[in-house]
């Protein structure tokens, strides 16, 4: 019996149809009065772990889950050693840079220097500053970060945008795109390397299935 | 008009009662289909925003609140720069290191040299384990912390306590208390310093109606 760690969240729903199409069945962790946090599918075959999105990495590079679905957004953002295998496509939003929409910025340059950037995916908003020698103050925030430009308390944000819905009921206004986010499927290095098939057969399976979905 | 940094989550109810004995009524903030994440007192002299528990201590030590109440754990957790005025008393509940209920473990010097310890609170359990003088990896975890010592992936974690029934279901006993925790009271450094005395007057009205409820 292998193990898959499966995100909570907006991800859930097709992280579970992605295993059933490939003929594993994690439906039950669907069920909201579940509390559990372990399922397993229905035909014996392997367990699932129902985590925190942040946590997938960390479950999969220890080797407590030899396989696992985890935004890419997510995955830049840790620095745990996991085997990067497929790109599900699904759960698509970008990482953004975003300021007040009535601030005379409409580029990354034109931020000031030493200003403030609010995020909660700090090493991302960090490098990408880097890579653009723009001097900032990355300030940690874990929730609604679009609060840090309403308050006053930076000028700017770099967080996911789906719909730009948050951002439109904000006054906010992307001024740039970092990359675009998708879910992953990754695996633990030694269990792909130690696997009898049965995880080859799963990441083949759901590589066909996927494939023919997106034609 | 000053502004004040609520959490939300388990702290917000009784917060928002702490602030309306001292005359600033922001109960519109409990209302969940209000999305907004800033509210004016009744009374027109504060503003409330609505953060995450974590977020707290970012928005006080910035300056973009002038008071804030946030549990003792996040604040010791937290490295930032913020005045400790009141210990409130509510929210209490115990930052607890806790292993399986089967395990050979009843005490902290028990654990097995560099064992892994799973937490949300990594510079509370380093600091803890430094102090003992017992060699540890902390491993980071946002959620569920209960799965580390269930997976196999950590022997114990440091976690909140408030009732033990998360560590009951989840088969797992508490062998140390690290501290226990309640909500607090911070203010903005420089605020207090410039405070032309309706913070000092908000102070005292929470301390005065504080104690006597302790009575």
């Amino acid at each position: 019996m292998f193990t898959i760690a499966l995100p909570k969240g907006a991800l859930l729903r097709d992280s579970i149809s992605t295993f059933k199409r490939a003929g594993l069945d994690f439906s039950n962790a669907l069920d909201e009065n579940n509390r559990s946090l372990t399922f397993e599918s229905n035909c014996k075959r392997a367990k699932a772990l129902l985590v925190r999105n942040g946590d997938v990495p960390v479950y999969v590079s220890y080797g407590q889950a030899d396989l696992g679905i985890v935004g890419y957004d997510v995955l830049r953002e840790s620095e745990l050693k996991v085997a990067k295998l497929l790109d599900l496509g699904f759960g698509g939003c970008h990482m953004s840079l975003a300021v007040k929409k009535n601030s005379n910025y409409s580029k990354p340059t034109d931020l000031p220097a030493n200003c403030k950037v609010a995020s909660k995916f700090i090493k991302t908003a960090r490098s990408y500053f880097e890579e653009l020698n723009i001097p900032v103050e990355i300030v940690h925030l874990t929730g609604s970060v679009e609060l840090g430009p309403i308050t006053g308390m930076a000028e700017a944000i770099v967080d996911l945008v789906a719909t730009g819905k948050t951002l439109k009921e904000n006054g906010l206004i992307k001024i740039d795109d970092l990359f675009y986010s998708t879910a992953r499927l990754i695996g633990n290095p030694l269990s792909m390397r130690l696997d009898d098939n049965h995880l080859r057969d799963t990441i083949l399976s759901i590589e066909s299935t996927n494939s023919l979905i997106e034609e």
